[in-house]
């Protein structure tokens, strides 16, 4: 296309959009039209909301959750329990566990997992803190929830390594099939741990 | 999931992102991590081309492109054929067609289509400075490129009819089977209107 069909404020625009997860170069073209459609019911308000969540949404001083206040509203809850800590890669993933109901003490968000390959080391995360929360006392059980991928394993043991002298029991997410899965679907690794850790009826 | 999870600059960033096409509920939550990690490179950045946007693209006083400048720059371009006016229903109809190289003209963007239905009448699309466009003379040919949907047509029977006394030429796009279409995949419509449509080797 002829770089002038497209203004350069209107081109500005669309190459940030397309930035995002989620859109591709043509879905940003879709998503700054229908932007400029909805000015004011969305368009002016979506430019605040940035604004405003780039300078007051922080990492809380905790856990590492994103929060406009810190300590986080998780980490300020007391009616959650303040003896069980679930250790995720990411906000994303406390998100998940929120939404599934399936957690409910605190978080401890890492920013990422160890990869020696990409140059990750315990530095460039939120390790040491954790370590210093599983020594602080008051904690009986750290959950491991992390990906069962081979960095989310080597963070897991490099976790469990640190841990192990504070005393705090550590446990990890169960590995098998899925609910609702089909058995036909699955590959072969999933199959072989659900097998491995069978359980009675 | 508890309101508390999530902060309220966070939601409201959440909720306006979700609005978007081809953004839902999850992936806009997603997208938000994004801008969260990218704050200087993407996040403040689009917050400003936003506003800049907001304020500063408008539709085009002559033909309804979007643009900056007033005249747009296609409209402003004397490179392009001014005798021949190609129609679209949208900006994004327009973008489609320069990508494709397909029109040397310039066009006029009729802002939507008319819809008895949806209660879409003449007052409410740029159709009255068309007509006055193809009277004011100097335009040899009007191309309706639009939908072959039924407001597509309707459309198209509205401006045929109010443009024949200026005695500009009016065509529209073929009808047929798309560049690289299998024809057993294509709709009886289609495939019926190619067949009228053929033409000698």
């Amino acid at each position: 296309m002829p770089a002038a069909t497209i203004g350069p404020e209107l081109q500005r625009l669309i190459d940030l959009l397309a930035k995002m997860p989620g859109l591709g170069p043509r879905s940003a073209k879709r998503a700054a039209l229908y932007l400029l459609k909805k000015r004011d019911p969305v368009m002016r308000p979506l430019a605040y909301a940035l604004d405003e969540a780039a300078n007051k949404v922080k990492a809380c001083s905790v856990c590492g959750n994103w929060d406009s206040v810190d300590p986080c509203a998780v980490c300020a809850d007391s009616d959650r329990d303040q003896t069980v800590l679930c250790v995720v890669q990411d906000v994303a993933d406390l998100w998940a566990l929120e939404r599934a109901g399936a957690h409910k003490g605190r978080y401890h968000v890492l920013g990422g997992l160890l990869s020696p390959l990409d140059g990750i080391g315990p530095d460039d995360l939120n390790l040491g803190s954790l370590i210093a929360r599983g020594k602080e006392g008051g904690i009986s059980e750290i959950v491991l929830a992390l990906a069962a991928t081979v960095d989310g394993q080597t963070t897991a043991h490099y976790l469990t390594d640190h841990l192990e002298s504070s005393g705090v029991k550590v446990t990890r997410l169960s590995q098998g099939v899925p609910v609702g899965g089909e058995l036909d679907y699955l590959d072969e690794g999933t199959l072989a741990a659900a097998m491995k850790s069978r359980r009675p009826y």
